[in-house]
């Protein structure tokens, strides 16, 4: 079956007006025992008056059952098949923490674990030690460990038992097995290559272990270090080169930076609260970028605190802001969410989220409200969230007829 | 495109809650001339009520256009693509009759014909006889042809001039040519191996054929067969080994038990009519099974017949024992059909069929009542059928999180 999104490679021109995404991260929800769900309860005059006109619909972020990473999920939201561009975990914690990956770096999760005499792992998190701890073990790692190599080693705290490794250099491979057991009772394993480019990492990867181990010896509890989810990072074509989209992401979260960065955005660091990025929004508008792409993490993390009520007023501040958006008149502007976090689960879930597309060529629907109930009445129906790129592309005027 | 079935296996866990599947075979259906399909007709108050908290919607079984056979139809409810894994004829007619295939069996389609004196086909079917002439031919095949072979051979009745013809032993092969020349006037074609593997095989096949030839030569109007559809048998990965899966089949057609048992389900045979079957189930519903097929055929046969008011009959029955599944509350509760066979037809047909699916976590939609109809307004949407067991696996609590 041909994908889609290629299609709109072959068919995406640089003329056409400006694109706006607003990203209200984990937006979609379930009822709470005493009615609707999150977005049914919350008031929003501005995101209801916009789905009037507006098309609505429902999307299915990766696929049917599935539930989203917030990687896996935004890069559907850019036309990215989540299938086929699989980023590892290695790279995934290094861009969550902010850290400035280089194409041919090699990355691996790390967990701080405990191993008992005989060097088999007793505790695989090592007890979920606190992040301070973590990060005097890591630069103390840092400081001692030197290997027979003429790159970089770095080791970084993410939190708790948490870190991550990367090795920079020339000719690094990413194909290790993990190191981690993924059980107690047993040594850690050996990082052992899976293809000839990665035999001489497998042996660094070995040399620095065994460094840290020896390091490690007299610190309680976290000593020994388990890595899992090698990968060499290479960025994926970007949205300029696929679909002909000079992009700007506005968001604070580290790995929505990272993820905006890998496929060629420009990332901007706003300051302060919700309304300071609207503002930033406002400001970088221009003819320099043809797509914005506006963050909103507090509607997730409220999900995942089972906190119902601050997902609610979440929606309702950026309800307030949405004017402002509005009044830049983009040519599109999608409101959507990269998955599902129904505070009543407290956690990403698989169902599908609200999504509206406004522009002045949007065709017209019965939806009256933004929320997941009504949108299922909507003109766009429910549909794989890869699509809403090429729905985005072609309301802006980007993308040429197919075939004569 | 990757096969989302796959990225269930990979996300798959043991834990979990337990999922029922209530499949009525052949449920959906036509309008009569007077008034509504048969859901819309039947009197369904529990289905209605469950249809009111469940995600509703439609599922299109194999593809647009395609009418599914009993076979296909439930290998895209229990999450296997049917474009995929394709069941031949030969295999299929053995589960149908309740053959127990073992691995490495070859099976055949067998038809009685009817051949002139310069054996030719004068008739593929020897005018339909009965199924008891058929038995007897049978067994004097049985009994008196004897193959140079270190191994079993069976032939059986299905009925009318329909057999199947099994040969056991080591190193079989099922790549031959049927011996069907698919119209009269010509002689029956050779058993021809399509690869190295299957040319003992060949042999033995060639070799029954002829002695069958001699045996038959006297009978009336049953004198040759005709083979095809051959194909080696080796069941599909399990339900265990792709999704984790412990299943239990509760059917009383050879047809179902026998692709149950393909994916590595174990069957009971239930005793009686449609209450005992519900009662099988309720007597089986432990922690020694995760996923519990029950199998309703009456909706199916009743289709088949152009008998609109006992279909109607049926789904009015098994609405009555609904309240004895959801008293044993499942995680999940799917009802839903393999296909439609709509009585105004008399068969299968291509149509989406309703599906809802019951579960704390499903989402909310406005359908009121569980039929084709209002099934268009629900959360679910029109799906391809392989889909519902994703979702199915995902409100279990089966399915991790994709990415990071």
């Amino acid at each position: 079956m041909t994908d889609i999104t290629q299609v709109w490679e072959t068919l995406a021109w640089p003329d056409g007006g400006q694109i706006i995404y607003l990203i209200l991260d984990g937006m979609g929800g379930l009822p709470a025992a005493d009615g609707g769900t999150e977005l049914q309860v919350a008031h929003t005059p501005n995101l209801d008056r916009l789905a009037r006109q507006a098309s609505c619909g429902l999307l299915e972020l990766v696929g049917p059952g599935i539930t989203p990473g917030s990687g896996p999920g935004h890069l559907a939201l850019f036309g990215y098949d989540p299938l086929r561009y699989q980023i590892g975990r290695g790279v995934l914690s290094a861009l969550g923490i902010g850290f400035e990956l280089q194409p041919g770096d090699v990355a691996a999760r790390a967990n701080f674990a405990t191993l008992d005499e005989a060097g088999r792992v007793c505790d695989r998190r090592a007890g979920r030690i606190d992040s301070e701890l973590n990060r005097t073990l890591c630069d103390k790692i840092r400081q001692q460990v030197s290997l027979d190599f003429d790159g970089e080693i770095f080791f970084e705290t993410v939190s708790q038992h948490r870190a991550v490794l990367v090795l920079r250099g020339d000719h690094l491979g990413g194909q290790l097995q993990d190191t981690d057991p993924q059980m107690t009772g047993r040594r850690p394993l050996a990082p052992v290559a899976q293809d000839e480019a990665s035999e001489r990492t497998g042996r660094l990867v070995q040399q620095f272990l065994s460094q840290v181990e020896a390091l490690l010896a007299d610190s309680s509890p976290a000593n020994g270090v388990l890595l899992r989810g090698f990968e060499r990072y290479q960025p994926l074509p970007s949205l300029t080169e696929r679909f002909q989209l000079r992009g700007l992401c506005i968001a604070d979260y580290p790995m929505y930076r990272g993820v905006s960065r890998l496929i060629g955005m420009e990332v901007v660091l706003p300051p302060g609260g919700l309304a300071q990025r609207f503002q930033v929004l406002e400001d970088a508008f221009s003819d320099q970028y043809d797509f914005y792409f506006l963050h909103v993490k507090q509607s997730d993390s409220s999900g995942e605190d089972s906190n119902f009520q601050r997902k609610v007023a979440v929606i309702e501040q950026v309800d307030q802001l949405l004017p402002k958006l509005l009044a830049l008149e983009p040519a599109v502007l999608v409101v959507a969410a990269d998955h599902a976090t129904p505070a009543v689960m407290g956690r990403h879930s698989w169902h599908p989220v609200p999504v509206m597309l406004a522009s002045e060529l949007a065709q017209a629907d019965t939806v009256q409200r933004f929320n997941e109930l009504d949108c299922l009445q909507g003109a766009l129906g429910l549909r794989p969230g890869v699509h809403i790129m090429g729905l985005a592309l072609a309301h802006a005027g980007r993308l040429q007829k197919f075939g004569a």
